[in-house]
């Protein structure tokens, strides 16, 4: 009968977190706790008992935790995930029939019921126990007997109610609990622990052949090992390349995405492929694979891991389009296939067809592409455009991969629609890029981040925030000068606990579009080697750096959970929180949006989010600019100027000393 | 390979209404419209087609139904339902080359761009459709391959754009759809539709002891026979009653609870059971099994089906607890097991024990008595106490009726948790109790109603409000006059599709509790026999009568679906609006809460959920006073005095005809 036992009388429904029925993985990083919860409950004013299951995927094995109850039949317990790796979970839950009995019983003892009856009925419920823990083994069976023929004894009275209130044989009870009648939820869900870089992540972006400081030689990995004590020193842990693998000839493009590209234009790394090889050979310019394993190490030893691009597509002179013409599409005029979003054409681009009846092959293929680079000591890859290839082969590949390698990370470089970005992050992708960059205002940036933070989406999609990119050079950014740049980098610092920015365009804010209402940049690096004056003394490097370190120091800002929007009265200003669990870290953050006037409001403070008591002053210390200020209660005013810096980053710091906390004053 | 070809790239999401992952059925009425929603997307700039699936259960043949794109990657289709009984539904989806080619083609043609080889692609998938046709039998793949040649032709390119455009070529090819790569949602979704009384009806409950006209005569089915005109009168179309069958003596209560009854004391009707017979008996003082027969006869001559009121729970004196002591739980002191609600005990009744060894046949034994019902002519149950038997029961118990008798209604009484409430109504049950009779306030009455109409709540949970009934006497109508009776059944009757008053002590407003403080009526029939004085000339019935002709003539108040709040610049007064989906039939509603005094506002009503366009003059009919008024735009001004009649109910005429209506203005 099993389940289908019709004296099997609980119900276990809406456990959280579940994704699309547990089709998907929840995400985790290694050192978090999973909490969930279930609505548990029985007919009747029968008492439930409920525990959570987990335990490592393929291990016989559950553990069991359990359940503490909520109001409205919820219940939670929550496991602390200590390794990387993929887990497995579940609620089991039961009736109560010593819980139902005990409460009862002190209902009718406060209610000055007589309970003779009630306690040999107690009696009975402990002896059935006893012979469950008699089955079980271990000498559980017999104190619980003993206790059992206490209560059926002739025993006082207030011997036998002060028994049934021994923590002794509560424990004993919920470890010989009746589980011949309990019910396990019907979905074994999953979860996915990462480690911690796939929560907290800092990323730097740069093109490597502009790191040589002089826009007529390519640079090379070996420029870019030199550049790595900067980027350390800016607090950046992730430096992510675009493609360096050899770059196609036919259909190159020029400077500024021109059609025909000039002799010496190097074209897009991303039209990848030339006689030198494809996607697993390195483009000779930027040095050898040897160079670059020894960048990979360099960036270690200073905390920094290289996360490569890779971008599923070919130039037309990519070993694979002659190789494999399986692969791609032949068009009725007998040439291949080249990208297109109509009515614009990329005939430097291939895309694969991923209908093709060589698709094992292809995907075969393509997940020795990662392997290659995983080999080479590489942890982290930011995927171009995965919304372009199939989410069945994402679901497989990342499988494939953290199989043997766990601590492999992946960025969805997606802007599409929302169901696609999420369905990527659903299968599996670490972390994914967002609408960051186009939200603007109080009113979206918090109801995007609500949505990140506050709905099921956090479960699955880990944002990692681009105030902009190589391919994006916000409106706000063109028109908003050094503010706007300084008001972006905190938003994205604070907000997300991952994000990145594409240097040096950003500390040197770079600002002009190739056109009027363009987001590309002028002279884009995409098409064109770069020389960038990175002593300039108006960099923002140094305000990275802070930014970072605060970032590093505070571990309410290395997660999204705890997020709290602040209410205040100017719709400029936007104030909001994040704090740990245990509130040892709250960190509030007031910004103004406004980059060319000084704003200032009222702000009232949701006191609970940062764990303050109302009537309890405390001191809050702005991490930017070392000011102190003490505050009492929730409501206080605030002013940021723009031209100074548009932001306050405050460590809320509660329980100032008193006199009473010094010994002089017992 | 099937669903794990790598080749398919569509995804299916997110479809609704979909209860607990398809654990449970939606509902539905005969005559409704089933509305499916699915999100459905595939990788790329590929466009997706998408179809509803459904059939009868049990039938081997889905009909299929395409589905249209709504914004934000969401699709649509519904189907009428026809027929009473149980349907399956699922989504069934593909990637739509030639849709995307066409899409693609006509940007193309926009920017104008040479579109000679679009068209020889388009001409190729026109082929593979041809054989696809050719394959499926029938003269299309001739047709199709007629066109795919002319594309592939060198006639002119106007005469190859017109033939895309051609509505008969994109119909053959929506019929030959590429399903090879096609994918259906995992899950196969399932519908129960009922009769139309499931979503629309008018219950009356009377005790059948209390109808003679004289408390010293135990009233009979006779005398109910007598009473069904003025019930069919007032507009009900169900009548239930308390249980029917024998009491037992032991420890029967007496008048207003009192623990030991008189001698001439009948007892509470829920003390089912003596020596002539338990659930299946009739009470020898109402009458045979033959009059009960020939009262759902009669009843149903006037339209009024019988509901019977099912309490599994017995008196001492039942003959279970003699033939079946398997049946109960045995306390230590060698007695059986009664009810209690700690501290309380309710001697007169012996709860089942569902946990007992032989629950199989006590289900078996349950079932029964619903069968020896339905035997009898009754459709319709009111199941007391649901949620104190093990929901899988009902689960079960539904099931098995509905399969031989789809048209059995089951209300489920549960006053209790909201969570176990729902849990009830997933596992089958028609109808429900709900909170109604303490939602006085605009506030919560609009929180609840959302909750009940516009989440998932609605598709499996169908309220019936009732502003008080046996036990309930709410200290809102104990307070607040005729007013308070006329606002309570205006709110049940209107904002609810199923609603029912216990009467005559409603329509009498029958007001006096047992105590200060208690929601027993002081005299309650479930303990005594009751005469009522029927003509009283403030009896409410004209105004009953009115208001049920009011729903019966009006679709829009016979669902749930389309309710809609209207914003009023008064706590006091609550506006509402009901439409049925074509909005040929619109009411809104205006309600005064306070029944004290006069109370007047401004309503901005919501002109899109009446149907109407900001700039039309439109009429407003008081259906109740039969006034009219001529109303344009959204605001207007509305006051009630509570003395005379505490409600609005407006049918909205729209378009009123103007000069320009009449022959003679042309």
């Amino acid at each position: 009968m099993s389940d289908r036992d019709g004296r099997k009388r609980v119900i276990i429904e809406r456990v959280s977190p579940e994704i699309d029925c547990g089709q998907y993985a929840a995400k985790i990083t290694v050192g978090e706790r999973l909490t969930v919860e279930a609505d548990v409950f029985c007919d009747g004013h029968d008492r439930p008992w409920a525990a959570l299951l987990f335990r490592r995927e393929g291990s016989p094995r559950w553990s069991e935790i359990p359940m503490q109850p909520l109001p409205n039949d919820r219940w939670r317990a929550s496991f602390l995930v200590t390794d990387q790796g993929r887990y497995e979970y579940s609620v089991l839950a039961g009736v109560d029939h010593f819980g139902t009995w005990h409460h009862d019983l002190r209902k009718k003892i406060h209610a000055g019921v007589d309970v003779a009856v009630d306690l040999l009925i107690g009696g009975r419920l402990i002896q059935r126990a006893a012979e469950r823990a008699e089955r079980d083994g271990g000498g559980d069976g017999r104190q619980l007997a003993e206790w059992a023929a206490l209560l059926g004894s002739d025993a006082p009275v207030a011997e036998k109610l002060s028994l049934i209130q021994d923590g002794r044989l509560l424990s004993l009870l919920a470890c010989h609990r009746d589980r011949d009648l309990a019910l396990r939820y019907p979905r074994v869900l999953r979860l996915i622990a990462e480690r911690e870089r796939a929560r907290f992540s800092t990323w730097y972006e740069l093109f490597p052949r502009s790191t040589s400081g002089d826009e007529s030689r390519h640079g090379t990995f070996r420029d870019v090992e030199r550049r790595l004590p900067a980027i350390a020193g800016m607090g950046f842990d992730i430096l992510y390349l675009p493609p360096i693998h050899p770059i196609g000839l036919t259909k190159r493009k020029g400077k500024n995405n021109a059609l025909v590209a000039g002799p010496d234009d190097p074209g897009s790394p991303w039209a990848i492929g030339g006689p030198e090889g494809g996607h697993t050979a390195v483009h000779p310019q930027l040095g050898t694979l040897a160079d670059f394993r020894r960048l990979v190490r360099a960036a270690a030893d200073l905390g920094i891991e290289i996360a490569l691009d890779i971008a599923l597509q070919c130039s037309p002179d990519h070993p694979y389009v002659r190789d494999h013409p399986e692969w791609f599409t032949r068009r009725p005029d007998g040439a291949v296939q080249y990208a297109e979003n109509p009515p614009k054409k990329y005939e430097d681009i291939y895309p694969f067809n991923f209908e093709c009846d060589d698709w094992r092959a292809l995907w075969a293929e393509i997940l020795g592409i990662f392997q290659h680079w995983i080999e080479h000591g590489v942890r982290v890859f930011r995927v171009d455009n995965p919304h372009t290839k199939p989410f069945r082969m994402w679901d497989w590949l990342i499988e494939q991969i953290h199989r043997d390698h766990p601590d492999v990370l992946f960025l969805a470089e997606a802007f599409t629609r929302p169901k696609v970005m999420y369905r990527l992050a659903k299968g599996g992708f670490t972390q994914s890029y967002t609408y960051f960059a186009w939200r603007n205002e109080k009113w979206d940036l918090t109801e995007y981040l609500r949505e990140l933070t506050a709905t099921e989406a956090r479960d699955f999609f880990r944002p990692n925030f681009w105030p902009n990119t190589p391919d994006i050079l916000t409106e706000f950014l063109q028109r908003n000068g050094r503010a706007g740049f300084l008001q972006r980098l905190v938003l994205a610092a604070t907000l997300a606990a991952s994000y990145g920015i594409y240097g040096p365009a950003f500390e040197l804010m770079e600002s002009t579009p190739r056109h009027e209402g363009s987001e590309e940049y002028l002279n884009s690096e995409k098409y064109q080697l770069r020389a960038w004056d990175l002593d300039r003394p108006d960099s923002l490097s140094d305000f990275i750096a802070r930014v970072n370190q605060i970032r590093r120091e505070n571990p309410a800002l290395q997660s999204n959970r705890n997020l709290a929007f602040h209410t205040i009265n100017n719709d400029q200003l936007i104030a909001y929180s994040k704090a740990t669990e245990d509130r040892a870290n709250v960190i509030l953050c007031v910004v103004n949006l406004d980059p060319h006037h000084t704003q200032s409001g009222w702000i009232a403070l949701d006191l609970n989010a940062l764990g303050l008591a109302g009537d309890q002053p405390f001191q809050v210390h702005d991490l930017l600019s070392n000011a102190r200020f003490q505050w009492t209660g929730a409501r206080t005013f605030v002013e940021l100027d723009p031209r100074v810096v548009p932001a306050h980053i405050f460590r809320i710091r509660r329980r100032l000393r008193s006199e009473r906390d010094f010994d002089y004053y017992l």
